[in-house]
């Protein structure tokens, strides 16, 4: 094999080894540059001599400063390079961008459930949500029994899913941090997957009532003891409720409720939908030098796709986002928006000072493995997802999108707790782009992992759903690979191939974002 | 049935309705009060009038101010009381207290499993501990595998339980109250009813290194391809580890692992345990007004029962601490205790108010329908569950406790943030006292659940284990309900008799106290 390293910018001063057993010290690459020790795989060669507080270029942008002399072919990593300070959101200044016409993407289609709301399903899921942890342990029974002795009746129905979370009780529900899980369990209960047929199980004695998860204005009333049969079959249901005599008879009382809701969810079927009713939500996680030069990019061409098919596309991520708000900011569809984007930098600069941090925790030892020196390197290769549409809209967390087109939705980077909100926000399909492996799988709606390498591809051959990998070698172009992607995400919206995490049954918890205390 | 006030201490001005219907205007109880109003179970009726401002006593201590003229007979609530302000750190002294001679409590044996350290189990359970929410899925899968294709061999171990948390990564590590979730994860690998057999699930680019999880010097290695064979049957596993090609190498390398370590639990056997062995956690959650008069004096008299026989006793739940502090600090051992308890207070004060909440936030709507008016009534019915004994130390959150005797382990009030740091303290048996009801359950430890009220109890007849509410009718006394309890936690951690929520299944999540940011 030759030896590649990946420039991505002219102007760059660094290049990524992109050989799977790295370079050794001699090896010359590019116009001449010879190696002056090993370097591994997804790190950084200097392609020329770097004095003390020299800038440090990748993608065309400044990732921090020669903290000594670097010579031309050394390793360039977290050791001698000091990172810049964040750009300052004050100096960020916004014009109104001409937004070049773009020939819209027609004639693809895929077969979703299509939801009353407008909304569409990839996948037809009886939902339990829920308002407290206290019920947590019967939730789960409940979804054993039901996947067990009610789905086998119901074929049209995908499956069961019960969310359990931390919040509901022992905190402070006033707090003014408090509407952030209040609202994302709420939202949630409305993922376009569980078509509207969300069954709510309380204790009764919590601090979040049942009533305020409820969609608004849908009629569905509290069921006590004095309701009529129809209206026991309505969706909250109170362990507490006194007509309950012990834990058998709670559990008769869901599985009633629970047959209501399977019954109409099993008329649901897949009918004919355009990229229009997409909702991708794209996150990154264990994140490589790879992720920004393959799987970033190739998932952003893909964006680019849905958002000119009419979808929806958002990215999230504020710490991975923050050093690269001044590439994102003249994206923005208006000076409204520029400016609820800065706002969200700003709270979350804000939150992390109040705990002691900056974006800077951000970075973890997978990354800097990985060859990523710092956050601000991080950061420039993971907003690369989100392709080079206009950005139309900002959603604070936990907030549901209002706007079709690319939007950014405000998260922490944290994986569980993003994925968590960006189903909140109404995502019915999501991307997520791994250079170091994790096996993340939602079972609420489809994960697409793709792998930034493929040496990891290969290696977790049956955890990996599309390996990004050769656009490293040039064995095929981003293009290429950004339209394999949105075909695939068609693919799997439509229920015709399952992903790995669907095959396997690997599920992780959801996290919910809780920036107010504990009582 | 006649009519039931109870009255608490010769100074209080309110008492409360026991009846459990209720009792109506024109009932007449203790010396001629007549009820002016309906009043339900569990509420309060003043037992003289109350002009605008006057103290409101119950417990002997001023639980509030009358906010208007509140007649002799009249319903007292949280609409006609204010509440006072928490008692000041700074004015309660400190005099070193004559602790009474007790006569120690001797003859009271359990069947328990002896750990090499000293500490004992009430289960033996193999247990799988993470270092981040990434490998989530697959300890779930590895869990069910385990207990269904290995358990049947090893019939000396009772469950396999993995512990999944929402740490570890996306998480601010070097933050100053990152320490807090670290050492309870850390902690949690240590409880008695593992054994010291703990396995750990790594990803491997996570924050928190699986290493920094392992009990101290204890020899344990990293697993790597270079390992010997006997090397490999160690304690940690990375599924990043590029030996494992795909999803089911990992598996049969965790089932591997697991092996080795069920085969050691097997040879663990029950051997006779003196009371000095037992560390009870005391908790309360969904509290009403009987808690503070049954369920919790039952359970404070079996704690100073546990005390006198030499063993460890802990209570929690800052925020229904701090309004009885200035009756906690007099019983401290020593001026160094008492120091660090109102250090304890202060930082939760302070960690309320960052999040622009106080104590107050704690009190549910559930307390509030069950009759307890405000923080500090539901406070002083909640210490008492901590005995008359001198507390001996106080344990921050997620550390372990280091003395016999009674401690405070500082904690949320949450129950699962409660129960997880009691966990990591080195509880072997947890008792839990509710009054409005909740299926709480950890499948660590067995918990007791103790009714405040005979209502629940009946009610709820497969969910409590232990019904205090004989005590509100006189039917038995504090003293013989305490017995009976003690007696019971010994049969229990003897495994002679399971609790309700090991026969049900029913467990809830741990909840890890993290009051430091996401990135
Ligand atoms: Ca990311
Ligand atoms: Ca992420
Ligand atoms: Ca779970
Ligand atoms: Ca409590
Ligand atoms: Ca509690």
């Amino acid at each position: 094999m030759q030896n590649i390293v990946i420039k991505t910018n002219p102007i760059d001063n660094v290049a990524i080894v992109a050989n799977p057993t790295g370079l050794k010290r001699g090896a010359i690459v590019l116009d001449g540059v010879v190696f002056e020790e090993d370097i591994p795989m997804g790190h950084k060669v200097a392609l020329k001599s770097l004095n003390e507080g020299d800038e440090v270029i990748r993608y065309g942008q400044i990732i921090g400063y020669a903290n000594r002399l670097i010579e031309k072919g050394s390793w360039v990593n977290e050791s001698n390079i000091s990172m810049p300070q964040p750009p300052n959101l004050e100096n960020i200044s916004y014009v109104q961008p001409t937004v070049p016409q773009v020939e819209p993407l027609k004639n693809f289609t895929f077969q979703g459930f299509k939801n009353a709301d407008g909304s569409v399903g990839t996948k037809n899921v009886l939902g339990i949500t829920t308002s407290v942890q206290c019920v947590a342990g019967i939730t789960n029974f409940i979804e054993n029994k039901i996947r067990k002795e009610l789905l086998p009746l119901y074929p049209n129905v995908d499956d069961v899913v019960a969310f359990n979370h931390s919040y509901g009780c022992g905190i402070a529900i006033d707090a003014p941090a408090a509407i952030i899980p209040i609202r994302t369990i709420k939202h949630i209960a409305k993922n376009p997957n569980f078509g509207g047929e969300i069954m709510i199980i309380g204790l009764g004695c919590e601090k979040l009532r049942p009533e305020r998860l409820l969609p608004d204005d849908d009629g569905l009333r509290l069921r006590s003891a004095s309701d009529t049969a129809t209206e026991r079959s309505r969706s909250i249901l109170y362990l507490q409720d006194e007509q309950f005599e012990g834990f058998y008879e709670m559990v008769d009382g869901i599985m009633e409720m629970a047959e209501k809701h399977l019954q109409k969810l099993n008329q649901r079927k897949r009918e004919t939908c355009s990229v229009v009713d997409l909702v991708v939500g794209m996150q990154c996680g264990g994140s490589d030098a790879f992720s920004g030069l393959t799987g970033n990019p190739v998932a952003g061409f893909a964006a680019d796709l849905i958002v000119k098919g009419g979808g929806t596309v958002f990215f999230s991520e504020v710490t991975e986002v923050r050093d690269a708000i001044h590439l994102l900011v003249p994206r923005c569809e208006s000076a409204e928006v520029a400016q609820k984007l800065k706002d969200e930098m700003a709270w979350y600069d804000n939150y992390l000072n109040q705990g002691q941090a900056d974006r800077s925790a951000n970075t973890t030892p997978g990354n800097k493995g990985g060859g990523l020196s710092n956050i601000v390197e991080k950061a420039l290769g993971s907003v690369v997802k989100s392709g080079t549409s206009p950005i139309v809209d900002v959603v604070s967390p936990g907030e549901k999108v209002r706007k079709k087109g690319l939007n950014f939705v405000a998260t922490p980077a944290s994986d569980f707790a993003c994925g968590t909100l960006q189903l909140a926000a109404g995502m019915n399909m999501h991307v997520f782009i791994t250079g170091r492996g994790t096996p993340y799988g939602l079972n609420m709606v489809p994960v697409i992992k793709v792998s930034s390498n493929s040496k990891l591809a290969n290696r977790w051959h049956d955890l990996i759903d599309f390996d990004a990998g050769p656009v490293a070698f040039g064995q095929k172009t981003i293009e290429e690979m950004g339209w394999e992607l949105f075909r695939l995400i068609l693919e799997i919206a439509s229920g015709n191939k399952k992903v790995a995490t669907d095959k396997l049954g690997l599920y992780n918890d959801l996290v919910l974002f809780n920036p107010g205390p504990l009582t």
